[in-house]
């Protein structure tokens, strides 16, 4: 089900389907390192998997390939950009680097981003502030598809939050939606004949459950730390668009324009050698983490790691032995390559 | 074994506590204040409950009563504090306004705080900073009390986050650690002979359990969202200590000074209106809050609320009809602010 490619003629047909989509040569080199780098990164369901879906909303008019963020307003350390409905991964590049840019001059840096489209792994833009040195949160407003804590019916997004801290032997890297489980890994669980290893959401009598189907069948997913996650996801749906001036999931729900489409995105850039000098700060981080890791394992033959060390690990295999992709939906990708833009999002389904 | 004591009465007598411990009038009263506000906005754990712990570690010498944060360094929007292990709400509660202010010139604002102590409530200041009209953002490292995900050892602290969104009908603010539930929670549902609502921690078998004493006797805690929670706190600490150049975790464990003892406080307040008028911002925040309100209750009895509304309704009572405070804790408070000081921390017991 499941093949490995090498990760240059995966990239390389990635772009040959995005300029079939009519990105520019710049977009469809910088979506394809995008996609192809989040699947080598063990995050295929927003790499490669995200692909045919893009192509659905592109041909659907969700998407304007040809739309570039425009700057709205600029004050202090803080910038306002317009999407204009553009490439998600596309308008989330520019701004994470713009924030980078402000933090060079202003110590810390906020660009506020409104009516852009799915930035795929949400991670990624924190990954790529910190490899320009900077300490990055991002994170971004959706349509509702959670329940509020107390409801039984969706009325708040997943509104994924991002940290990462530069570090020269690879950054620590967070990248939480908050749901505790993807609606895409219930169908990997439920498709596999799989429990879920911890519960997920609630039956349609209200218990909480480990089945992964269950959970599909009321749509009663849980949020990240129960109460907690629907808390910190409203306040993320909240801030984004007050702080972009742009829509709230409650407008995304009633625009109904695809995935996150119009969505806000928040990126914050700072230095992380404001006040401490670099080479000592590095090394108390490498102590702190080194202490993490040391913490005696409940497994033996799996030893703790912080967030972001297995993500590298994975990568370095992936360059090393190719990068996992699904069989039909790189036959898919190989299809839009060719020009034949007729698919459709299975990942999803 | 609780009871009710009017806001100004509880308030003139932790004031009076807090003066015999040698605290100055205006460090009193700001102290006095934080900590009956808290209990009177239902966190008693982190309000008159902490009265006796601090007048403890104020006596052993791990909190100067007297030491004021000093500025050790600006850079653009960015202030780095030094605490010298003093009063934790007096040194947070500057820097909490510091940023605001920061905010106010460049649209944001940073301060990072080192060697500082117990903040109490987290929250404190993100209310704070919401109630200037700023977005507010903090958050705190503190020693390891909880397991690394995939470890049962404590190995990463519980980390607080917070964040408010002002709004004229009331901030919307989250307040949470990063551990499900706090062990102070265990023990108040085990004295009463209950299960947890949900599962918080594992049993020494390595089973997920809601037995508050089965998770007391292994120390096997749950992070909020199990791996999210380990992973979101251990890039706070890291994060905390980088920008404030302080203590991380790992070092305060060394140095086992207390909770928090010698702790970094990063806070990051934001110009909700830089980029959106202040009416039609707070209409779209009103719209989306009364939306997820309205959203299905699986109880008609329990609407469903957003984060910081349900405060707010508990502090209007408190105030109608007395601030809730355990009657041993409040004779402890009483027998302080006699001059008695010979008290012990029962509430953390």
């Amino acid at each position: 089900m499941s093949i490995k490619v090498p990760f240059s003629e995966l990239k390389e047909t990635a772009k040959k389907a995005f300029l079939n989509l009519g990105l520019s040569e710049e977009k469809a080199e910088l979506c394809a390192t995008i996609h192809t780098e989040s699947s080598a990164d063990g995050v295929e369901s927003h790499g490669m998997n995200r692909i045919p879906r893009f192509a659905e909303y592109v041909q659907q008019g969700l998407i304007d390939v040809n739309a570039e963020p425009e700057l709205v307003s600029a004050k202090g350390a803080c910038e306002n950009y317009d999407g204009h409905m553009g490439v998600g991964v596309v308008n989330a590049v520019f701004c994470a680097d713009r924030a980078a840019e402000l933090a060079k001059e202003h110590g810390i840096g906020l660009v506020a981003l409104k009516n852009t489209t799915h930035w795929m792994r949400g991670g990624a833009y924190a990954w790529r502030m910190a490899y320009k040195g900077y300490f990055g949160i991002s994170w971004i407003n959706t349509e509702s598809c959670m329940p509020m804590w107390g409801s039984d019916e969706a009325s708040v997004g997943n509104n994924p939050f991002c940290m990462a801290i530069p570090r020269e032997k690879g950054p620590i890297v967070v990248d939480m939606a908050m749901s505790q489980y993807a609606y895409g890994k219930l169908g990997v669980y439920r498709l596999a004949g799989k429990e879920l290893p911890y519960p997920g959401g609630f039956d349609k009598d209200g218990n909480l459950t480990s089945d992964p189907g269950a959970i599909e069948e009321s749509k009663r997913i849980l949020p990240t730390g129960y109460w907690k996650g629907s808390s910190l996801s409203i306040a993320l749906d909240l801030a984004a668009a007050m702080l972009a001036n742009g829509r709230t999931g409650l407008d995304m729900d009633l625009a109904n324009e695809g995935s996150c489409g119009g969505c806000c995105q928040i990126f914050i850039a700072i230095n992380p050698y404001l006040f401490g000098e670099k080479d000592a700060t590095q090394a108390k981080l490498d102590a702190r983490v080194a202490a993490a890791d040391a913490a005696h394992p409940l497994d033996p033959k799996h030893p703790v790691r912080c967030p972001g060390e297995s993500t590298i690990a994975r990568r370095e295999a992936s360059m090393r032995d190719g990068v996992t992709v699904d069989e039909q939906i790189y036959a898919q990708i190989q299809q839009l390559a060719a020009g034949d833009l007729n698919v459709t999002d299975i990942a999803s389904k």
